[in-house]
Order: C-alpha cells, then sequence, then structure tokens
C-alpha cells in the first residue's frame, strides 16, 4: 500500500471528486489495499469509484469486499450490473460471493449472469459444503498428450489471462481423464519439437472430487506444490485447488477448532459481522449442557454435606482444587486436540503417550501440592494441608488421563476431537475433584460426632 | 503413494536386499511418501537405501524425515557424508535441518560443507527466530532491467534446476536493489527483444529482514502470491520467501496459540517425540500462578464464613456457578483471541463489539439461571433459587466481559492476546463469581444469629 494513502485522504479525494487521481489509485494499489482504501465510503460513493473502474479490476477488487458490503454493493448496483462483474470474476470467487444472497436476489443474479459462467456456478455450487468441489476453480488450461510443446505454449499463451495459473497444467485424453501434468519451467526447458506426452510428469497427485477441503489443503502442505487437479469417480478432470485455497482453508479449520476448544458452535463468516442472535445460539448449546452436568459436583458436595459442615475451611480450597484438575486437563486436550489435527499424532500412538502423561501428570500434582500445601497449613493447619495436597495430587492425575484420552475416543469413534473442550473437561474434573476432596477428608480427619 | 506400496512391504523389499526395486521406488514415490515407506526401518537399513539414491534425492527425502530420525541418521553416517547431502539442499530447508544439531557435531557439520552453502547458512542463520530472514531461501534467480525477453529466458533456463522457483524472478540493479518482479508467464507472452525493464512490474511487495514470519505469511495470504521478496534497509534483495513456507508457518503459528489458550508454553518440535521433562516446563509455570490467583477466591469464602455455616446448601451449587462464568468468560477470550490473530477484529473495533458482548452474556446467564433456578429451588428451597439465578446472570456478565476485554488489553500493551488463557480467565471469574455469590446470598437470606 502507498504509505502516504489513507482511507481518510481516499475518501477526501472522492468527495472532491478527483476522478482521475481516484482511477489511478485503483491500479496502482494491489485490489487488496484498494478495497482496504473504499472502506470509510458510502455506498453511493463506492459504485461511483467501482463506476470508473473497467469490469476485470472491479471483479478483482470486489473479491476483497467484506461481506457486508458486498451484499450492500450488489443491492445498491441492481442484479443486473452486479451480474456483469461476477461474469469476468475468477470461477471459485464467484462461487464463493454468490453464496452470500438469497432468493429471490440470487436468482435475479443468477439470470442475469452470461450462459457459460452460470452453468459452472451451477456446478461449482451443486458440491457439497465439506467437498473440495466447493473451493476449486473451473478456470484452468488443459493440454493433450499429442502436441508438441511448442504448440502447448501458444495454447497457454492465449489462455494465460483467462485461467488461475499457468504455472501447472494438465494432459488430459478425449475424455478428460488426466493423463500427466506439465510445469511451465519444464515446458520453456524442453525441445519445442518434442510432444508433450514425452516430458510430463505422470504422478498427478490427484484428489478426488468426494475428499474434503481439509484433505486438500493437507496435500498441498505436505507435498509443497501450487496446484492439485481434482477428479471424479472415472479420474476425469473436474477442477483445480490451488495452494491459496490452501492457506484459507487451514486458517478456517484451524479457527474453528479454536471455538470447539472453547465450546462454541461453527461460526460460518467473519465475526465482527455476526448478528448478536447467532453468537448467542453458537454459545448456550455447551453452557446449558455443562449447567446439567454440574448436577455431578453438586450431588457430591450433597453427599459429603456433614463433612463439611464440620469442617468449612475445606470450602475455601474447593475453587482452587477443581480449577487445578480442570486445568491441567485443558492442557492435556488441548495439545491432543491440536496435534491430531495437524496429523503430528494418530490414533495408535494413544497407549505410547499415557505413560509419559501419567508421569508429567503426576509431577505437574506433586508441584502443586507443595504449593498450596503451604496455603493449607497457614488457613486450616496441618490435618487440611494433607487433605489438600492429596487431592490436588489426584484430581491433576484425573484431569490429565482424562483430558488426554477423551479426544482419542472421540476421534476412534469418527467424532471431532475439538468436542474435548476446556470446558467440558472442566465440568468433569470438577466432579471428579469434589468426589475425591471429600472423601479423602472423610477418612482423614476426624469425624465430628 | 502407490496403493499397494506400505511400511511393511518396503521393510520387506529392503530384508530382501532388492535393491534394484527399492531404488525405483525412490524415485516413484513423492519423497514425502518415501520418508513414510522409510518409517519402519532400522538406522542401518535407512543408510543402505540412502546410500541407493543419487544426493539430490536423497536431500529431498532427508527433508521429510522426522526430527528424532535426521539426528539418528546424521551421526550414523558421520558429518562429512551428511554435509555432503546438505549441500544439494534448498538454503531454508538445510538452515531449519542444521539447528537440530549441537556443537561439537553442528561444527563438525559446518566445517565439512562447501564454502559457498557455509558462508550461505552462516547467514541465514544469523537471523532472528522471529525475523523473516529465519524462513527465507536464498535459491532463487535474478534479472537485471537492461536484459532481453530472451537473454532472461536463457538465464532462467540454466538456473531453473538450482533455484525455488522461476515463477517470480526479481529485477535488481547491480547495488542488488530490488527494481521489479517478472512472472514467468508474463515472459513468455512477451516479444522476445523487449527488454525486461519494459516488462516488468514495479510493485514487488517486497517485506523488511525485520518483519516476523507471520507478517511474511499473512501477506502471502492477503495478496494471494506465490513468493514475496525479502530486502534490508538498502532495499537489497536478501531472500525470497514462498507459499509452502507460508503454509507452515500459520500451522505453526495456529498450534503456538492453540497451546498458549490452555496456558501452555511455546514448545518448539513436534508433541510425540518431546520429553516429559519439556511438557512439565511447559505447563507447570501457568498452573502454580493460578493455583496462587485462587487465593483471592479462598479469602472470598474466608470472609463470608457465617453464611456458608449457616446455609451449606448454597456450597452445591459453587462449583457450578464458578464454572459457568469461566465458560462463558472462555468463549469471549477464544473468539477474540483467535479474531486478533488472523487479523478478522482490529484494536479499534473493542467499542463496537462491547454492547454486543454485554446484550449476549446477557442473554447467556439470563437462559442458563432459567435452567439453574429449577435445580436451586429442588434443592434449596426459592430463596436460595433466587440467589443462584441472580449470581448467574452476574458472573456470565462479568466472566464474558472481562474474556472479551483482556485479549484486547493485552494486545494494546503488545502483549500477546492468546495470554488470555482459559485458565486464567477462569480464574478470575471464579474469584468475581465466589464474591457476587456470597455478597447477594448474605443480603437476601435472613441472619441466622
Amino acid at each position: 500500500m502507498t504509505d502516504t494513502m489513507t482511507t481518510q485522504k481516499f475518501k477526501k479525494l472522492v468527495q472532491e471528486q478527483n476522478w482521475e487521481r481516484v482511477k489511478a489509485i485503483a491500479f496502482e494499489e494491489h485490489p487488496a489495499d484498494f478495497a482496504v482504501l473504499m472502506e470509510l465510503l458510502s455506498i453511493e460513493e463506492t459504485s461511483q469509484v467501482m463506476n470508473l473502474i473497467p469490469q476485470e479490476r472491479q471483479s478483482k477488487i470486489l473479491a476483497y469486499f467484506s461481506e457486508n458490503r458486498i451484499i450492500e454493493f450488489a443491492h445498491f448496483v441492481g442484479a443486473q450490473n452486479f451480474a456483469q462483474t461476477l461474469n469476468v470474476m475468477s470461477s471459485d470467487d464467484r462461487a464463493d460471493l454468490l453464496q452470500l444472497f438469497e432468493p429471490p436476489f440470487y436468482d435475479d443474479i443468477l439470470h442475469a449472469m452470461a450462459k457459460v459462467e452460470r452453468e459452472d456456478i451451477k456446478q461449482l455450487l451443486s458440491y457439497d459444503e465439506d467437498s473440495v468441489g466447493s473451493i476449486m476453480t473451473t478456470d484452468y488450461s488443459t493440454l493433450s498428450p499429442e502436441m508438441s510443446v511448442d504448440e502447448a505454449l501458444h495454447k497457454l499463451r492465449r489462455e494465460a489471462r483467462e485461467v488461475e495459473t499457468i504455472n501447472r497444467t494438465y494432459v488430459i485424453d478425449d475424455n478428460r481423464k488426466v493423463l500427466g501434468m506439465v510445469k511451465l519451467e519444464n515446458l520453456i526447458l524442453a525441445d519445442r519439437t518434442r510432444p508433450i506426452k514425452e516430458i510430463m510428469q505422470e504422478e498427478t497427485m490427484a484428489i478426488s472430487l468426494k475428499e474434503s477441503p481439509e484433505f486438500a489443503a493437507k496435500q498441498i502442505s505436505k507435498y509443497d506444490v501450487v496446484a492439485l487437479p481434482v477428479v471424479d469417480e472415472a479420474q476425469r478432470l473436474c477442477g483445480i485447488v490451488t495452494y491459496d485455497d490452501a492457506l484459507d482453508v487451514i486458517e478456517e479449520e484451524a479457527t474453528e477448532d479454536f471455538h470447539h476448544q472453547a465450546s462454541i458452535g461453527k461460526i460460518s463468516g467473519d465475526i465482527l459481522s455476526a448478528s448478536w442472535w447467532l453468537l448467542y445460539k453458537k454459545r448456550i448449546g455447551w453452557l446449558v449442557l455443562l449447567v446439567f452436568g454440574n448436577i455431578f459436583s453438586g450431588a457430591g458436595i450433597a453427599y459429603f454435606e456433614d463433612t463439611i459442615e464440620a469442617y468449612v475451611a475445606l470450602v475455601f480450597f474447593l475453587p482452587l482444587l477443581i480449577d487445578s484438575g480442570g486445568n491441567a486437563g485443558s492442557q492435556s486436550a488441548t495439545l491432543m486436540v491440536r496435534a491430531l489435527a495437524t496429523g503430528e499424532v494418530v490414533l495408535k500412538d494413544w497407549s505410547k503417550m499415557m505413560g509419559r502423561e501419567i508421569l508429567i501428570a503426576a509431577l505437574l500434582g506433586l508441584t502443586m501440592a507443595l504449593a498450596v500445601s503451604v496455603l493449607g497449613a497457614i488457613r486450616g493447619g496441618p490435618q487440611i494441608a494433607m487433605v489438600v495436597s492429596m487431592t490436588m495430587v489426584l484430581t491433576v492425575l484425573v484431569g490429565s488421563i482424562v483430558g488426554m484420552s477423551l479426544p482419542f475416543l472421540l476421534s476412534k469413534f469418527k467424532l471431532d476431537p475439538a468436542t474435548a473442550s476446556a470446558p467440558l473437561i472442566t465440568s468433569i474434573a470438577d466432579a471428579a475433584g469434589v468426589m475425591i476432596y471429600f472423601a479423602i477428608a472423610t477418612a482423614i480427619l476426624p469425624a465430628v460426632v
């Protein structure tokens, strides 16, 4: 971004109707930055500025607008005009964008689009949100195996502007079956007269249309490739997934797991513009469930009512003890959830890691018991200190073992390991902590008659 | 990966000394997959297999070994042999790999390397781990502005095998100052006789050597580019960062934030092979700190000792109430930490989001109060139910406001927002919950004489 250009200054230029300068900036700045510059403009001004810019550039800038801005803009300029801009947009961005609209406006846009683009978008939108089809693009070049290198270069030169990348081009037969892949650098290195089939690489690492976007992203990351071809059951080329989509998918996946770890449901779209009702819905489910889950802790306390009445000092340490078990357990759960998500750890590693976890948890518990025993001795005397210390070691141990095992267990039953959220582990550790605490107290402290 | 080849089958081939087949597989499989195939081999067998493979291919496979395997392998073959393989590796992979070793073996490897590579690696390793220098590569081609397109293509053809990518090449003057960038596709589209300076793009989006790896990754993701040039203060080209490094950085960053959210310190290297001592160290710090933090909850309880002695039923609801505040607070904190990390939300959005957060938290609190009032009425009668319900609304409100604000506050003071971990928020919510609970109880419930 130009150092000196700010959203403030840009708004001023627009208000002064300095169209020449505005238009120049639209080409000097990267579309991503230009979209940011337009942030302070009213929707009327946005439309005025966009009108100055050729449709192809417009479509690139539009792809960086916020969701709210896109919706506002589309309604302001009307379905007809909006469809014109969509026509020249890359196919995956177009499909993403169209999903922001609802009928009847959605249908109005679709009808106003060119036939080829309309068919293409219907195809792309027909793929499941959890399939790689939902993130792939259909803007790619193909080569045939009999072409010469020279013919291939000519074809790529002609199509370069229309497609997402010519760095990797796929070689297909008459039935669109993928035969191989050619890198642009190999094309320019090769003898001009050789046929493509001789210089192509046969391993294309094609992925099936049925795979998930996360799988595609992981393959791209694993093999360090710029793009991967996507094929149907008959190995026919349907589209390509590029590294920039992989970056987005990895980021979205991480966000989803983050939210799950705090017992928040899946939120599509951005937080900033999410409605209070949406956020309420995504948060309340687990919170209420956990309220009922905590009946167990309450029941445990009720069972030991006599002990509590005799030794009220025990209550002082209750929040500390149950929290500590929950904290240690959340640490273990988080380590496992993330390691399972990145593929660093797989199901069969469970037993291998269990031994280490018990050792670590025992040490954590002992260290924390040492810290808490001082407090215990001061507030409640040596016997209370002993009860509190023993409870600390055991709750940390139980919390850690549950925290480590639950993500594996969920994963084994094909459930999302991230469901083993910190709040869930905390509730389990609470109930366990209450039972351990008062059971030890009842056993060790002299009974009051 | 070939469908039929498994680590088991591969081990058998090696044990049968079917070297011809093993060597063929080393070229058929992607280096990433071949590294996986070798997982079950002993270190002697690994070395035997690697000996069959030309050094260049070896270096690619080596880059996919696990850290433990690399260390084991290097010590087995000796510094001299290991250095030979490093010589042909890409410069950023080489630097990453070398960091696994400690003196004196580290120095042995360095001494055994070729002079150019040694100087290069010293340079790369001199960059701070938090600087983009630590992830960039120095294997790139450059062009000069006066060259013709034809000359440029010839130069790239010669250098293609040595460099990480020729898809984007940077144009530099005699002082290595970056003047512009040329995409390979533009080169093949252009007239062969035109000078590079006429077809190059002047906006290179160069980033400073001082920037963080995360910044580089975000720029690559934002602008959807394959690579970015890295320059020093005098705008001289020092290296390039490629999209595959960005993918790794984004994944590592997310992992670090995940761990921070559960109050775990930064762990470099993988979890599976981490020692119990390392994990203990990374986990104990916050746990002990939180133990002392919980003194506040204990002090609160001590203050209200009379009320508790009079109404032991209040203790039943204690874990439930303090947990609920912590859970709602962790949700808010996690939403903010992640949104700040992805850049979806920035500092100035705080006030905008506060109003919405209070509305949501109030609704969450009311819903949870409704759920808990039933339990309260059954266990403790209508008065206790009222105390519990009111406490629920207030603790959820306080927890959410603290959870939402703390990440912003940390961010404002240039601290890591992820320090607002779930356990920290839980401890704060606990202390607040205890005070609110017993203060309301003391006020509402009839005093016992």
